[in-house]
């Protein structure tokens, strides 16, 4: 039987780029903020803005060197604690880290999985924090107003890691955030990432920090960057990718609707995040009931062609290189959780049968698993 | 009349490229270390690799991110000095301070215009050095033995800064050399590096801190790093940029010998890099005699439509940022070479009647600097 795997990338082929590629040519121009990127940019920023609201944006060549940046333009020093939730990807943690400040790792909510502004005044009671990253976690937007007063009120920096969730996350306007065009994402575009934001001040600040931290109008390093600008090729592809965007995001929602239904009928019982319906995610990762071991069942559907991955186990604070800074004195529903959320294959071109596979297959595993422990409880199974 | 641009890059069209996308459009794989990478990274180390002397090669989304990781990877450290010439392009300094190190300013050679094996020992009484960041400034390349004896001899480690340099520079069996494919490079991609080194496990650790700090066997971070990763797309670009480097190289090389012949005979009293004849340059800088002003005449010949620049003015401790930082008690041939350098338009496309334009308008704008300083000094000019 053929293996199901985890993701297949949807980006724009070939013949959709090309229009572009031969727009660069002609402009003779291949990076340094040029012609595609400004309009790549422009019309990014159209997708963000409102009628009462005109977000800027920044083009990044990755969301990790754009959380760095806009950490260091808010203001981030060395030694400044920065609140992160323990349940994240690990660049989270490390972007704090390179910018030059301390990760505090925060619990998440148990209904949305996320960072929430409750549990960020909770932590500033504990740490003296100078800025919260919360992170839309597995696509899933945050509470805007909810972070806005919370900038508001604390005077404490937010910066939402929005990794995974274009299309779903808009911009305070309190707080800037970095997306990801990985092409793991539903946006995708191979590599890179994009800083949005109401205040075109700090957002030209990141913009000289991705540009060595000169200042063009001296030609003379003001503050010290790196380069984290995002070429005119991969600027080509995000302007196919956008042309087809309303395309892939109805695509998506309906084939996760699709897939959710399925799942709900032929798996019961498992847990899901909380989040809007008609979002367009990246990934499904679905919690398991408490008393199943995700790293058993994981193991079963590998064996049986299934390939799923812990998202993110585990909690950050367990990783070697993470195990040495703060953390809230209560993290135990990132723990809980860390041990079982579990990622399932989850592409646009995954058929019916596909997912009906994955579903009946990890129902009969979580059934077995359930007998075993019954049994190894002392239990009869019925 | 029409103004002369400093530079036109010359990268593969869209035509050589495409072949390629269609590859990655079969593959469904856009980054992350994918068979467009591998077979890159194959040929660059091919390319540097002799018989006596396997080099490996990592790929990096540029040269600056590329630099900043190797310096972590050879063990610099927060607070480790480390010697950079202070004539060269800011990134060389930045990488530094954003590896956790402190940049050293060194003096550079009076004829090949760049830092030293004798410098850096000069230097090393003064301070004590961690690492060395020698540049082959404007692509010249470097001594390879020398800076192999220096590393033996002192155990202070070396990393080439060769952004301009591919076609040039070798890698040493002590030292490992970064390279910048940047568009405005000989070979250019876009955006885009590598590292290359004789030393597989130094390079595997370089990979890691590519990706996060990721130990993929464990599946955790053991080391903080960032997202340098090199997308499939840029590998698309390079691979297309190798098919025709062969030719690329050759024309440049024969363009340059042209152009240097021209200007020879219609601006004599230039003075020239000591570098080799039958090298790939990415650009040409020469010197003005003592007394000619380069800003002055950068003045004039931009109001003649002639675009220049004054790489690289002024030296790297003359910039606000980087003013703090420790360097060599004598830096006065950089001093005296940052005022009188100067950036001349050339590009393989520059036809022979701009070229002569160019040598002729330099040559008209530096006899009446002459006459003028002459006079000026109570001399009459003949």
């Amino acid at each position: 039987m053929n293996s199901i795997p985890l993701l297949i990338p949807e980006l724009p082929r070939a013949e959709e780029v090309l229009p572009y590629l031969v727009r660069i040519d002609a402009n003779r121009q291949y990076t340094n903020f040029g012609p595609l990127n400004r309009e790549f940019e422009g019309r990014l920023s159209d997708a963000l803005s409102r009628a009462d609201q005109s977000v800027s944006v920044l083009t990044v060549a990755n969301c990790t060197l754009g959380l760095e940046l806009a950490l260091q333009a808010m203001g981030v020093e060395r030694g400044d604690r920065v609140l992160v939730p323990a349940l994240t990807f690990v660049a989270t943690a490390t972007a704090v880290i390179r910018a030059g400040g301390i990760p505090v790792f925060a619990d998440v909510d148990i209904d949305c999985w996320s960072l929430t502004p409750d549990i960020a005044r909770r932590a500033a009671k504990e740490h003296s924090l100078k800025a919260v990253i919360p992170v839309s976690t597995y696509g899933c937007p945050l509470d805007t107003d909810g972070w806005d007063e919370f900038v508001e009120e604390t005077g404490i920096s937010v910066v939402v890691d929005a990794a995974g969730a274009w299309g779903n996350q808009l911009v305070g306007r309190s707080f800037d955030v970095v997306y990801s065009f990985h092409a793991t994402k539903s946006f995708g575009i191979g590599e890179g990432g994009a800083v949005a934001s109401t205040n075109k001040t700090r957002l030209d600040r990141i913009k000289r920090l991705c540009n060595f931290g000169i200042d063009t109008s001296l030609g003379t390093v003001t503050e010290i960057g790196t380069n984290a600008k995002l070429s005119e090729y991969h600027c080509a592809v995000g302007l196919a990718a956008l042309d087809r965007w309303e395309t892939t995001r109805k695509e998506r929602v309906m084939h996760m609707s699709d897939y959710l239904a399925r799942l709900q009928m032929l798996c019961p019982g498992l847990i899901y995040q909380d989040k809007p319906r008609d979002g367009v995610y990246p990934l499904l990762t679905i919690g398991l009931q408490a008393g199943n071991c995700a790293s058993e069942i994981l193991r079963i559907l590998s064996s049986e062609g299934i390939e799923c991955r812990r998202w993110y186990c585990p909690p950050l604070y367990q990783h070697d290189a993470l195990a040495g800074f703060p953390r809230m004195h209560d993290t135990s529903i990132a723990d809980a959780l860390g041990n079982r959320l579990l990622g399932l294959p989850y592409f646009i071109s995954m058929s019916g049968a596909q997912i009906d596979r994955v579903a009946v297959t990890l129902n009969e595993i979580i059934l077995k698993d359930n007998r075993s422990s019954a049994i190894s409880a002392g239990v009869r199974a019925p």
